[in-house]
């Protein structure tokens, strides 16, 4: 069940509204979303009292982007065993909530496997479901801090690429504190750059067809006070062709073990028009991105979505009109059939770089990965 | 001054509302033009009185398309000859109201320098503005016998290119009956395959950021029964990484002499992907589009819009909200500072054919476009 309340949204400072966060209140455990759907226009939060909700919530994208999907995942399986709701239904259901981002099931067996071995070892449903809450909340704060060390190894690589400073940087999507239990992964790059001066311009996709990018991004970066411009996904190539890009900062929600990255749909043409004007493109991800039992770009299983988020528009403030499919209003004939695939896939190839936690990997082979992820193991285990 | 009347558009047959049509009524000539702002949702005629509503309409996007925009010009100039209005001054605001297609200048400079020569002749005013209306009216016979001829060309050179058949072609904007005198350009060609059984898919860039292809090609598309298939811009991407083009079809708004093409953006970035991917990247335009006093792609000036078009969402069917700017609804935070190019230009290197209704270039270079335009020129004088 879930319960939503506003709250104003007109100030200009950074949010004081976290995208997830656990409380306690008389009756029960709950999740707290900030409902991403209803940015820019108002900061909603989304109470999940189960883990039914929250899966639907991941369905909908209220709550969305990789490493956060990981610590929502965590979380769900950590309220179904507090809650005493049948956890291993709940932890599937959750990690099948969709299917490209890895993040999302590594954040759930981890929460799953603490509940499990507490349980074999002590029986107690209640100490088990304290094991869930403790691995949620640790691989919460495990994600901020994960999120820091990008953010310093990604400004780094892109003084080290770009000696003259001033850097214009070009991104895709969502991928700040929105999408973190910290300040996110690329965009937590360029947010850093900006605090050091160095960001003279961040360039915003769009992102259609649920303009991340217009809605999220440009939202995130105005409350920082970054220099931003937003464009149409399309506008992206007269910008290279101008000279106006110096490198491009995407996450991404699964890579492969040859280093192909599945990201929002539009970073593949992206990463084409990078090498096209030999400019860096670069992906920023942590380590549990990194998925060792997909071997290729091929076996990334891409999600297809409902045809109904290109053929209407359904931003936030739209009046719902009945007759639609998605509740949305019509661009296009009815009927209209579209191709709708919520990512794509970049070949290790095209990757200039790929930074995660614990360094970054360039050229992008699998054994520099691999080795990578050996290495973070060794740390956290 | 204007005047609208909506018809019911809810039937699937050709429409039967054409482009742009000049009237005779008994109060006055008047140029009728199908409002392309409001559709698929409606067909409603914008009836134009005067140059200035029609300069109007030009600049709304009402009409638009770079032959039609030609026609438009052309019947504007021979409005304010019937009319009695300033014929040199109308033509000025005709020939500016947009900067980029080329054709529309050339289309109005027709008719005025029909107007002008009649006028030196006979010092009639009556007769020069026959002589104005009937040089539009042979310009718009002209380009629906040159755009069947680019069809007939642009068809051949598919059939050459891609012996199997079975043609999966992916277009971005509109280039069919909505721009044209005839069937259009790009989209004359997808619909003459469509029309042999060569056609296996059209797919449909939505073409952000105002939907030209969701909105218009995807209507004539579904209008003429061909198998079609929507995108957002930024998934062309995918659909070449899976081998699913088997070429670009696109128009062109002005193509320099040494064969850069200026056309909507994102054009540039499909024709990117085309090279990377080895697909044919085809343009499609009339003679009267290569531009002989525009050198190269630099020197070809492109309108930028007003932010507004990328920062909110102004679909027909959207209920206008007062406070924003563009009169559409925010999908940005407010204040945020969008770029947003009309057009984009493609270098001829990327460019593997230009289709005429004088034939094909390829390779595309200066000196084979100048011989194709010398040719054109013996025809038509």
């Amino acid at each position: 069940m879930a319960d939503q309340y506003a709250r104003t949204g007109d100030d200009t400072r950074p949010t004081e509204t976290p995208a997830i966060r656990w409380e306690e209140p008389p009756e029960g455990p709950v999740v707290v979303l900030l409902d991403q759907t209803r940015l820019p226009a108002e900061e909603v939060e989304l109470v999940c009292t189960d883990a039914s909700t929250l899966v639907e919530a991941i369905r909908s994208l209220a709550v969305r982007g990789a490493p956060l999907l990981g610590i929502a995942g965590a979380y769900g399986v950590a309220l179904a065993a507090a809650r005493g709701f049948a956890v291993e239904e709940a932890a599937e259901a959750l990690a099948g909530a969709r299917p490209t981002a890895v993040n999302l099931s590594v954040g759930v067996r981890r929460a799953q496997g603490a509940h499990r071995a507490e349980l074999g070892r002590t029986g107690d449903q209640k100490l088990a479901a304290g094991a869930a809450l403790a691995a949620a909340r640790a691989l919460h704060r495990e994600d901020a801090e994960a999120s820091a060390r990008m953010a310093e190894h990604g400004l780094a690589l892109l003084d080290e690429l770009l000696p003259g400073g001033g850097h214009r940087v070009l991104t895709h999507c969502n991928t700040g504190a929105l999408v973190s239990g910290g300040e996110g992964t690329a965009f937590a790059v360029a947010l850093a750059a900006h605090r050091v001066g160095r960001l003279r311009r961040l360039w915003v996709d769009e992102t259609r067809p649920l303009l991340q990018g217009a809605r999220l991004t440009a939202y995130e970066a105005a409350r920082n006070g970054m220099a931003y411009t937003l464009l149409t996904d399309n506008a992206a190539g007269s910008l290279f062709a101008a000279g106006e890009v110096d490198a491009v900062l995407v996450g991404a929600d699964r890579i492969a073990a040859d280093g192909s990255v599945a990201n929002k749909v539009g970073t593949y043409p992206l990463a084409v028009l990078a090498r096209y004007h030999h400019v860096p493109f670069i992906v920023v991800a942590p380590v549990t991105t990194v998925d060792p039992d997909t071997p290729d770009g091929a076996s990334i299983e891409v999600e297809q979505r409902a045809g109904h988020e290109v053929t209407e528009i359904t931003a936030p403030q739209v009046p719902v009109a009945g007759a639609e499919a998605g509740g949305g209003i019509a661009v296009a004939p009815l009927g209209t059939q579209a191709y709708n695939p919520a990512f794509d896939v970049t070949p290790p190839e095209l990757v200039t770089a790929i930074v995660t936690e614990e360094g970054a990997v360039s050229p992008v082979t699998a054994g520099a990965l691999a080795e990578l992820c050996g290495r973070s193991r060794q740390v956290t285990i």
